[in-house]
């Protein structure tokens, strides 16, 4: 199918190809850093998605309605600014030029919010396609939510023999085979070679039967230089309307180098010499960055020819929506993160106790029905967690609509999908034990450098667990989220502080939280606040003559401190007891509320059944540490606070000890 | 195939299984916590392969050529522990009437060196089955070097849905079809029901097909009630000379339960009601532990009768070894994981630079290949991590005696299989970048928690990384790892701090470390020392007169520290330098020697691009802390530095101001 300008003559597609190429190799040799073998690999299929299929504006980059792209193997970062900048985004030559340079707007690897037409921060492999899962079920579950009227658009990514061997991958598109998200295209660059070598040393599975296994559509392309082949797959994947499609392109890495087709062509620049050939070649000058205008206007041709109307047309079907989808839409449109926190009314239970994880239910429950975009779900454990919403109904093919989403035993595609769903507007939580919490780090960190407001729910926090023994009891987790740049950490002890802890939580609109409950009942206590929470700590005891001493504590243990302070009380020891459910925020609170709160004149104790590296930030003495540097063990939860030192009597006895 | 006893009778061996089931039931109600749905429905899973397959003596546990059982499932530990007393090892009944209780030998998931019989501790999903690769890549090592007359035994695994969900045990098993590890074989508890309930809301992929398309023999049995049709597909499987084995067993959770087949009997004990029907269903007195001490005859018998001879038959085949073999053979039946540093000698480059990545190589080969028990590899990155040994050859299904293992772009299940490796003898390292610890995190838990002595070689350290941008900068990993329970971390400086470290790391026998190197190249600096990177730190710039302060630092800011000290010394201000490699070491140095190196009269800084909170169990106050709390960003290295403050230049301005 040839493509003829308005004067009638015939467009070269492949000279617009050759152009990407050259511009991307001249990137990485300025930078004299980047990945070579994937720019002249792959570009053909980033021209074949960009040129003929990608619905996308460049000149509104956050078009609601544009098709997804994700470059989940983010090392192929100068091929996407190159197309990105043919295609007319707001990138300039110059800003190809400072490829790599600090504060540009072409950094290593693509990042969010930096350069137009990047949707996601990628590079660490396999993030991507689980990303772009995520946006596959949004969009699967806005045009639902739109009467299939508004929002119609495929998710597109592209992904790497190496982001095919994380096991993340796996999970996730496990449960989009499962979820039968048809509008996810993958399209994968096959070249079996990894940065290592040949990829025959440890990947020989076939990735075409694996896909088909997780229910995929999978589609392959013999000739990876031929765009014309690569959209005719893309065309047919389009028409799949059952499963996700891979499109398995087989490429050549570093095609066209004197080291094509090895890993030498990976990741280092590659050589005068070879640029020069290369260049020969491609019958491309060898100036740097000395590109045809002529194939840029060719290439903007033929989007604008697809794509010019797209805008408009959306904005026009955007008048038909009544009043209140209308507003809905708006609120996804402006990214704003709002939570309804109208319905977060909860009468805490009289006199009786209760699980955080139940009282967090109860809330999680309350607003998620009332705020249409809010979406989450477990990783199979729904029944542990709580975080099941009882009128949500569960998301699957048949019901797009479902608040539930199922993510299996699956931690760590399940922290992707959800960063997915919140680049998509959602306002998205997800729910594991905290010891869990490691199996989906590298995920959470991508949130926390997004800055997006992922909410995670972590239940059976400390050794509190008790039974399901050291592997279940998180203890350097929580020193391990709350050094997370951006992560704001909660370890609320009781209804209360749980209640403010989602106050907290959702009246932010942007940022990641984790909200660490307690599995077990425990009593409401007198003189926790809903409203201090969100200055991370309060005082919850006080005395009527000037303390012994100040303890300061959170969760579970908090209730052992307060019952070890009574206890003192009747021996006539007085203590001022802290609860500081989010230690992060208390540091940030100002002088003088952190001199009220912990006078510096007063001995101080911190009592937390977890590393004691997170409390050197407020007392450098070791001694009053009652923290816990090693693994737990399985027993009965008293026995297990006993043994540790964490129960009342234990408290009791070492407080009084190191207040002497 | 009937068995019969001494005197002619035939053993009923359904019998047994029913009595394994009822001890395992009966655990779980003492208890009054655990999961009684694997314990009946994999069963007869257990039972053929301990009565009919699986050689081992319950008299010596510990037997080296032993066959290997992982439970990957773990919360099956109930049904593992009542098979073992059952089979003859050192439990008593009141070991089993202590099940989940505090310091008893029957712990909630199985743990290593707690259980006689227990080979690895579980729980955690998906990391058994990865441990079980490196067992049996560790046999096909062992089988070759002993030249196939010693070391030859299968490993076995149980794997239930969940650990099949799991990304980990995807990409392990992709390994392990790449790598023709045939003599492993995986037994799949096919239930379709996982925790949250059915498995088809989120994971109905073929799992057969999967493992066809990963490389496996797959045999399925559709009974999984019929321990004699199991047994002939163990024997099948054992058949297959050139994969590994899935057999798929179709098994009934909770088989006998009023609520069998649904997730209500997965991880809650039975009722009263419902244990008085099954026992009667299964002919069993409804009284707690009364176990037919018939049963106990018979499968100890049926044992006895196959693997009688086992120990004694090896004991005589030793006899026939070399002594060179014998002694390699005692050294690893001891376990003892000596390693011969002898070959620890290196030149340091005379006045020249270099990377303590290369470094690290040069000793890393040094050892490797004069400890014929010393294995590793890297995840996709040998180039960059520089830890391949040129002389070693790679592992590969053609070469058993290779010392290069091509792990993949799979962090996580390295850090598994090296953990299986490590069980079975060997002395292991696995390497990638230090950001991409965080997908390793959960595997290198299970390490720690079994104080393995493998070592972590992560390069890439710091933001110093440069152009790849964030996403591939560490920051928090530090803290990260210091405070997981167990793990050393050093990170030195330069080579003489990198020949510490190795000398530290290799002459300890257990325990998990961490070596986090930097990419750059660095001078040898004047004052670095080889020995004294054991004690943590000391003083490398020291002051004629009283220093106007002390600043502490390490890895590749140390460079930049001094550099500044210098500067500073020609305005006359006189600062003492401490390297700190090892944080975590110098805090357990007595406080002589804390007060020795850093005198508590004098003002302290820290200098690392890292979280604070590694520092402020040395410096109290944050104003003193030149460290890192957000993330870093893509640039050249003196760029990036300049950004956040780490460059010489910065550093001197920050310690002048801070020394005023």
């Amino acid at each position: 199918m040839e493509i003829t300008r308005k004067d009638g003559s015939i467009i070269n597609e492949n000279r617009i190809i050759d152009a990407i190429k050259g511009l991307g190799i001249d990137m990485i040799h300025e930078a004299n850093s980047g990945h070579p073998g994937i720019v002249l690999g792959a570009a053909p299929i980033l021209y074949a998605l960009y040129a003929h299929h990608l619905k996308f504006d460049p000149e509104y980059p956050d078009f609601i309605n544009r098709d997804r792209f994700v470059m989940s193997c983010g090392h192929g970062s100068a091929l996407l600014y190159s197309v990105l900048f043919m295609a007319g985004y707001d990138i300039s030559l110059d800003d190809l030029k400072k490829f790599r340079q600090l504060d540009s707007i072409t950094p290593g690897h693509p990042e969010y919010m930096v350069t137009p037409g990047v949707d996601v921060s990628t590079g660490p492999l396999g993030q991507g396609i689980c990303n772009a899962v995520g946006m596959a079920i949004a969009e699967a579950y806005l045009n639902k939510y739109f009467d299939n009227k508004l929002i119609n658009h495929y998710t597109y990514c592209l992904v790497s023999d190496g982001d095919l061997e994380e096991g993340i991958s796996y999970e996730a598109c496990s449960l989009a085979g499962t979820l039968k998200l048809n509008k996810l295209i993958v399209l994968y660059d096959s070249n079996n070679i990894s940065l290592d070598g040949k990829t025959d040393l440890s990947f020989n599975e076939n990735v075409a039967m694996r896909f088909i296994s997780q229910g995929w559509n999978v589609i392959t392309v013999t000739e990876g230089n031929s765009y014309e082949l690569i959209s005719k797959a893309i065309e047919e994947a389009k028409a799949c309307n059952d499963k996700p499609t891979l499109i398995e392109v087989k490429t050549v890495l570093g095609d066209g180098s004197i080291n094509a087709n090895s890993n030498k062509v990976h990741g280092s620049p590659l050589s005068d010499d070879d640029i020069a050939q290369l260049k020969e070649k491609l019958n491309l000058r060898n100036i740097p960055f000395a590109v045809s205008q002529n194939c840029i206007d060719d290439f903007q041709y033929i989007i604008k020819e697809r794509c010019g109307k797209v805008v408009s047309q959306f904005f026009k079907t955007m008048d038909n929506l009544d009043e209140e989808k209308l507003k809905d839409l708006e609120l996804l449109m402006n990214n704003e993160n709002i939570v309804n926190l109208k319905e977060l009314v909860y009468d805490a239970p009289d006199g009786e106790k209760e699980s955080p994880r139940d009282t967090s239910s109860k809330l999680l429950n309350s607003i998620v029905m009332s705020n249409p975009f809010m979406i989450g779900g477990s990783a199979d454990l729904f029944a542990s967690n709580k975080t099941y919403i009882k009128e949500g109904g569960d998301y699957s093919a048949t019901n797009r609509l479902g608040r539930n989403i199922y993510f299996g035993v699956r931690e760590h595609a399940m922290g992707a999908i959800i960063n997915g769903l919140a680049l998509s507007g959602f306002r998205t939580y997800a729910s594991t034990f905290l010891a869990f919490s490691d199996y989906m780090r590298a995920s959470i960190r991508m949130a926390c450098m997004m800055n997006l407001p992922n909410t995670y729910i972590f239940t059976h926090d400390s050794i509190s667990v008790g039974e399901d023994g050291p592997t279940h009891q998180p203890v350097e987790q929580l020193i391990g989220l709350r050094s997370m740049p951006n992560m704001d950490v909660f370890r609320p002890c009781d209804v209360n502080e749980v209640i403010g802890t989602y106050k907290a939580v959702f009246e932010k609109t942007s940022g990641p939280s984790s909200i660490i409950l307690s599995r077990n009942k425990l009593p409401i206590l007198e003189n926790t606040k809903v409203n201090e929470v969100a200055r991370g700590g309060y005082v919850v005891v006080d005395t009527l003559k000037k303390p012994q001493g100040i303890v300061i504590s959170c969760g579970e243990e908090l209730h052992q401190v307060i019952e070890a302070s009574k206890r003192l009380r009747t021996k006539g020891i007085e203590i001022r007891v802290v609860s500081m459910p989010n230690l992060g925020r208390f540091l940030e609170q100002d002088k003088e509320y952190i001199d009220e709160v912990l006078p510096v004149e007063y001995r101080k104790i911190v009592v937390e059944a977890g590393s004691s590296y997170s409390w050197n930030k407020i007392i450098f003495n070791e001694k009053y540490l009652i923290t816990m540097d090693s693994f737990g063990s399985s027993g009965k939860v008293e026995d297990v606070y006993k043994k540790y030192g964490f129960d009342a009597e234990s408290l009791e006895e070492k407080i009084e000890e190191l207040l002497k």
